[in-house]
């Protein structure tokens, strides 16, 4: 097949040199091109809010360079792991990995973590347009800067159903002065040290910190170019569609653009029935497009504002502008940033959840029944005194050996071989506005085995927490497959009344869902593709702490698992190459 | 062969426990045990001088547990790795791993790194008494804490040439508050950062920071137990053997016991001939055992004091206390600590490496010839505006697969096959008291293949740094030998007139020795040990930054290399177990 070859790529380590070649195949069967790009990963010092932090880079950057590509192309990325002594993973979330389960990037499921030195191959098919993100997916390394965006377009001859004249992303995240590694000591000490609320929060990479907190012995600049404010340059009139991400370590957000509504489009790579918000309450994990014409007062310009909202802020709003051509970009709007709704307002965030339907003609019909129910309670839990996130009482752990190699190689002993539970203990009695009833659970690297191309429903049920009258929001993101969203709702899961006002008609798909505070989640997906697939709380710390689970479907389909994966617990084995 | 097993392991990563379980063979034959130790490595939150910071303990201790054997002992170490993402490595610095290349511990040389959740056995016989060391060995993270004591004591029916009433045991150390990414980051950089004087000195892991100085955000408390001062208490009258061990990252030490002689007897595990300091330089990686008689004003208690000497220091002296039994062992004593030579007095230095000789009836003569003469011209230099060290303007980088396995497999695109050069250009006309003459060094991985049980002379040279009239001292050490020391002079190694006056009497075996400011050291040393073995400047940020060489001799004689040291670079390839 012919193919477009682009290729982007760094030269050496000390000079961030970029070329671009482009191949053109004239001819009319070009249908999918080959975007090669070469990445190298290390530790620099960076100031995103001003503050300078030791930060993991791509090429330099943090935000990682955007991965631009077209529906049916395939990307390379070509990692090399320049951290000193650390290894990476990097997870293509979104992207399903039809094919090659071993590019998913998720250190202990899908692969061995890259060692320093090394250079692993990611090589996949974008196969649905959209908006994705791509991130470190091992320990809480994402935490320290190693995240960006994919953006793959729709095929040439595809016109999309809503329009706009210009295309532009938003990566929202938060933002921590202490290293991962001082914030994982933390949750892994006893007594428990919580990483605490963000320093700042960041639009694009930037935030603003009070650097009059900072110490005499750290490095804290206001006039630092790399903290100045993200300016969305808007023409008069014109509409721009935003793909809105966030890969924030903790805090749900709200975002919104002072004065202009907002007409969401896409959720996770699958077009939304269109409807308007003044702002959009955004989940770790999820990607949005809306539109936003530039129709107010074009004398001004106008915040970008990001609040944190479901736990109680203690971060001061992220701010970006939207500077009206022909105003200066850093024109400072008249007005104070809009502060977002009541953070614990549950219900207005519900209200958008249960808003968000595919769109019509779209709509891609869910099978009518499950072959399965899974029902994951999610509680925290103390295990020998640490405090642990666990799903049904099982505080999930990864094994030595990717369970991917494990299962395709027959490595029964590489992990525990029980199966998972299926549902909770006293799951039509347990009251969840109390504490654990159990507030004991284990560690456990088991699995779910899920019948290649079965049904399955996955009931996310959430609880209070360990302290009194409270639970969070669990942003559940599930690797290699968009589920269908069947349901929101309030108070403990009624497997009769509930299941009967499941949405079967026009259920959104996407690959990332809150789980509202008291609340369940309810999501179909079709196990039909092989490998081995992480499903876990978004929230950095909570899956560091234990809140995930994995699925394995048809590892048996499974094409040669090549040796670049291997390295790790029972795959450090040696031979000579063939 | 009957055997003494002991035991000592941690039975959970949440409570250190040890427990000893020794079986006793009651048999005449018994005349070797095995030292069996389960580590778990992991980072901890430790104030080792008041200040709070993120190190790297084992079993919960920083510095780690002393490991205590006799001559002829198997040494077991089953070392698991808690580094949520990084890997480790440890070197037993002075066992010269006969027959164990693979357990020497040097990342990149011997084997790979070890992965996050691996657990790898080290094992090793400790075939000489005599006091040695151990510590991480892979990127710079000796400096976070990972290091500790091997005490090797002589056989039952061996009677040392000098006699004692204590054993006691001294680790020396400096200690930065940033992180050794953060170091290591800033070496990395352009323009380069380097890491400064150390904010403390250590007795033991134990120093003193003026906490004032922290910042608000940091943790820093004088009255934390942990950095208490150490204290030797000593009987009135009693001898005591202290074991003097200095793992420092950056700093030459003078260390002084107010009021007492030093006796000098042993050096790196080899006897010397006795003689008399007040106070005893000592270079990162060295071990000395001095006598110390306890034969002062009893009704007081006395300094021991570590000072920097050969960098200007800017560190407050390191103190301990000598605890007079019974004076109560707080008592501070009445005069200020003693604040060491003058930290530029080469020459005193000089003079006391020149005075250490093998002691009378335990020299063991070095070969009168050598097969080969290396020539090592030490320099700073810059490599693509980055700032690094090098030998013979090569700066050593590591290859991603273990020379060990290249060279044993045949992996010859492994690492570059040119040889390492034996000198440099115009060696007999390079002015070592200007900057370098060629200031431009490349990277290399190349190595020195050195001829079998042939033997081998190095001359180490030193020379003025980039920055004009500065030249440093560096402590070399070369793992799996011992090398007889020949010589030490000033200036330019003549070749003719300085070879003619090296000692081949009574030359002291090291294993790690100073190469003193704009001097030469020459040694010796027969490649009689089939393996791959580092030789590197033992200042953490200069082996980083290039400093170091490897020698490899006799690898085919090399027993069949363990699978458990590989999984890296082109060792990553997975077979089913056999």
């Amino acid at each position: 097949m012919p193919v477009l070859l682009i290729r982007s790529f760094q030269a050496s380590s000390s000079a961030v040199l970029f070329f671009l070649l482009i191949v053109f195949v004239a001819s009319p069967l070009v249908d999918a091109r080959i975007h090669h790009h070469r990445w190298e990963v290390k530790y620099q010092f960076r100031s995103p809010d001003c503050f300078e932090k030791l930060s993991i880079t791509i090429n330099g950057q943090t935000p990682g360079p955007t991965i631009y590509a077209q529906q049916g192309d395939t990307v390379v990325v070509e990692l090399k792991n320049s951290l000193l002594t650390e290894n990476v993973a990097v997870h293509w979330h979104g992207i399903r990995q039809i094919g090659t389960p071993w590019s998913d990037g998720t250190e202990g499921v899908t692969q061995c973590p890259i060692l320093p030195g090394d250079t692993f191959m990611y090589k996949f098919v974008v196969d649905r347009a959209g908006t994705y993100i791509y991130h470190a997916h091992y320990g809480m390394q994402r935490s320290a800067g190693l995240y960006g965006m994919i953006i793959v377009s729709v095929p040439n001859s595809v016109i999309e159903p809503f329009s706009y004249d210009y295309d532009r992303s938003i990566l929202l995240n938060d933002w921590w002065h202490k290293s991962t590694y001082e914030q994982a000591a933390g949750l892994n000490s006893i007594p428990f040290v919580w990483v605490g609320e963000p320093q700042s929060l960041l639009i694009n990479g930037r935030g603003k910190f009070n650097c009059s907190m900072a110490g005499t012995d750290q490095v804290c600049n206001t006039t630092n170019p790399q903290c100045s404010p993200y300016v969305l340059t808007v023409v008069p009139g014109k509409t721009y569609r935003l793909r809105i991400a966030s890969i924030s370590s903790l805090s749900a957000f709200n975002f919104e653009l002072e004065g202009h509504n907002m007409t969401i489009v896409e959720a996770d790579g699958h077009y939304v029935e269109p409807f308007v918000v003044k702002n959009l309450n955004i989940y770790s994990g999820e990607t949005y497009s809306v539109l936003v014409k530039a129709d107010q007062d074009p004398s001004r310009n106008y915040w970008a504002a990001l609040n944190v909202v479901s736990r109680k802020p203690a971060t001061p709003t992220g701010v970006g502008i939207i500077n009206y051509y022909p105003n200066h970009p850093k024109k400072s709007p008249p007005s104070a940033p809009p502060t977002g709704p009541l953070w614990n307002d549950t219900e207005y965030r519900v209200k958008q959840s249960l808003a968000i339907k595919a769109r019509k003609g779209y709509a891609i019909p869910p099978p009518p029944t499950s072959d399965r129910v899974i029902t994951l309670l999610n509680t925290q839990n103390k295990i020998n005194n640490h405090t642990r996130w666990a799903v049904n009482n099982i505080s999930f752990t990864l094994p030595d050996t990717p369970y991917l190699v494990a299962l395709k190689e027959g490595l029964h002993h590489a992990f525990n071989q029980s199966p998972a539970p299926d549902t909770y203990n006293n799951s039509d009695g347990y009251n969840i506005y109390d504490a654990p009833q159990n507030p004991n659970a284990s560690y456990s690297n088991s699995i779910y085995r899920i019948e290649f191309n079965s049904t399955v429903d996955v009931v996310l049920q959430n609880a209070n927490m360990m302290t009194p009258n409270n639970s969070e929001t669990h942003p559940w993101h599930l690797h290699g497959h968009d589920f269908w969203v069947l349901g929101y709702g309030t108070g403990r899961f009624d497997p009769v009344k509930d299941r009967v006002k499941y949405n079967l008609v026009d259920p959104i798909m996407k690959n990332t869902v809150p789980l509202h505070p008291y609340g369940w989640t309810a999501l179909r997906f079709r196990a039909d593709n092989p490998g081995t697939w992480m499903f876990h709380c978004h929230i950095e710390s909570h899956f560091f702490m234990g809140m995930g689970v994995v699925f394995a479907e048809g590892v048996e389909r499974v094409g040669r698992l090549p040796t670049s994966i291997m390295g790790c617990g029972e795959t450090k084995r040696f031979v000579r190459r063939p």
